[in-house]
């Protein structure tokens, strides 16, 4: 056979992330590298409660297949919680997915044709481009400032041809940056303007653990746009629950792209979540993750500033997982790596959330999964490596 | 926007099957729509146990985050049950997917170019046409026999540039044929000789209940195959919870391919499963569904010989959940179903199984998931639908 796969499967590569947890599973090196959440704060109690009264009182329709569009009670609830947030959502607008990484391989499969333009964010999320890379689209970037997407390259994106603008307006992975009210705005003016589908992707919204909470780009869009949302930072990934919120013309192609994938969510894992949620105090757990966030965050900006040399530039997030970090120009954050790695230290390289080959020179830190003693220690020796490499 | 969606939308449907199953949610009627396991014989108890260990021993990693392969042991597992059908099977080459359907998925997306030709049985699995139109290959479909694919057909299809050929060859869904020991060799030698790539859909093979189990197509082929599994037939299919099995060139591939549909399975849902394999004897629990199944079918058979007319005929399955029935040519299953429903009995009208608008004369009856009474009764109301509507 001459073309044994798919000419996509020449364009998408294994995650290089998930390539690097591997080198550092090796129990002396503190990571930052990863993105989870910290298992301490996974409500393991409560989710054992949840099951059990799922098993005693729905068991058998817990274990069978359900609907494409999954389990009424969760979708109302999740419904219910942005009401909290300021949004009118329908729970029939609400279709449950396998995590929120499935969101973006169903939104590829409906809007996507090969060579369709699609805009992301510079650095932009990994899981994105690499759902979005099966589809062959082009990718058109655009610099993300420390309030937001730089709008004459968006509105130059838009004028374009752009079909798609996927963001993280909140605390974005990898940058750590949101956007100000001002720029959610005029993001959503602008995709309203050019007709452009704009996807928000918003796993870390409700991790905000410093500022005000501002209301999503989706509630200032007129266009009918997407909301994607997850339970996996606010309780606990291991389930594979996330959700998109889209109105009826969009929403019928997405349950048509779910089906297609894997008929629906795993309807146990649905009814588990929904059981916490209807039990539990949802809100102050958030509270809880959001305050041990906050205190990981605060050290590691204070660690930095005691241990990096003044020429590397970091961003202040107010809130998620993530901090990026931004050295002089001409150094590589790859040979970094190897010599963080000897120091016993690991950091995500940049280079993997660019699609044009840039942003070599600077590098993603995680502060959600060490705490406060292990930050302490991984920054000095992350401070040590830096300077003799920026020497 | 003039092309809001993308192209690929255009041929992909809802699923027929599960609009139907709408209309058949009224209780007075008995529905043979579906394609549901019996949820009497679902392992709730056993499930409430392994869930409440897996909480109580490893909480906190089952809900974690977790590797786009699947959970070692659970791997461990599935390679050791195929050693009791004669395979030799390293965990390594298995990688465990979000139910079976995802495998069509991920397999679409390393195989499938627009326009490369896909073989498929006629009548064909649902799930996998839906699930590969996403990708417009042009499917090429060839005669399902009592005994298997008519070969002639499937040679001439292979000598015109087939890519692959998708297959179940075990109580196949929708028709419940079963391939002869012979078939599957000339399949395998097939597939062989012109380079063609066979996926071999397997999630009800260990449901025999009559005759003996015959070994894989998978196992007679030398070029590398694909071999796809299931835990939804065998314990229950709430978890989503599948597998595949290749080699490793193509297992790699199918990682990426995953790992950008939904980064990886539920792990919470994939060590209840592993506790359950591990804690219970999986074996007597296939045989007490096989059994029952079995006088099932029985019954089911038994009453169309009673009511049918002899003008229709029927497939007479050896196992699985489905039945396949042919009217004369010219009659509509789709203007019966009408006529059933109003008789409060239902059924799925044979035409999505078919990718060339023929089949109009077929239809599927499920018997897995109604007890021998209301087969019974729901055959004896059919019949009387059939009876009025061939006169």
């Amino acid at each position: 056979m001459p073309n044994k796969f798919a000419r996509r499967m020449g364009t998408v590569h294994r995650s290089f992330i998930r390539e690097i947890l591997k080198v550092t599973a090796d129990s002396e090196i503190i990571s930052f590298a990863g993105g989870l959440p910290n298992p301490e704060l996974f409500p393991v109690k409560a989710m054992d409660i949840a099951s059990r009264e799922v098993f005693a009182e729905i068991g058998a329709s817990a274990l069978q297949y359900s609907t494409t569009e999954g389990d009424a009670g969760l979708r109302a609830i999740i419904a219910k919680r942005y009401e909290g947030r300021g949004l009118t959502i329908d729970p029939d607008s609400i279709l449950v997915t396998t995590g929120s990484q499935q969101i973006l391989d169903i939104c590829a499969k409906v809007f996507l044709d090969k060579g369709d333009k699609v805009v992301i964010e510079r650095p932009g999320y990994l899981g994105a481009i690499q759902a979005f890379s099966i589809f062959e689209p082009e990718f058109v970037t655009v610099s993300l400032e420390d309030d937001g997407p730089n709008l004459e390259e968006l509105e130059a994106a838009f004028k374009d041809g752009a079909k798609c603008f996927y963001a993280v307006p909140n605390f974005q992975n990898p940058s750590g940056v949101s956007y100000s009210l001002e720029k959610r705005k005029a993001v959503a003016e602008l995709t309203d303007r050019y007709g452009v589908l704009f996807v928000e992707d918003d796993p870390y919204g409700e991790l905000r653990f410093l500022g005000e909470d501002l209301p999503s780009v989706y509630s200032f869009c007129k266009t009918p746009g997407i909301l994607c949302g997850s339970f996996s930072k606010i309780a606990a990934p291991g389930f594979r629950i996330g959700w998109v919120v889209a109105e009826k013309e969009i929403y019928d192609k997405l349950v048509i792209a779910k089906q297609a994938s894997d008929l629906h969510t795993s309807t146990v894992a649905q009814a588990i979540m929904r059981r916490y949620m209807e039990s539990n105090d949802i809100e102050s757990h958030v509270a809880l993750i959001k305050d041990r966030y906050g205190r990981q965050r605060e050290c590691m900006v204070e660690m930095i500033n005691t241990y990096f040399p003044d020429s590397v530039s970091i961003t202040k997030p107010e809130g998620g997982m993530f901090l990026w970090a931004t050295m002089p120009e001409g150094f590589s954050s790859m040979d970094l790596f190897d010599l963080a790695i000897k120091d016993k230290v690991a950091f995500v390289p940049g280079r993997p959330f660019y699609t044009d080959d840039s942003g070599e020179n600077t590098l993603r830190l995680n502060f959600s999964n060490s705490d406060e003693a292990r930050i302490e220690e991984g920054i000095k020796r992350l401070g040590k490596s830096i300077n003799s490499f920026l020497e």
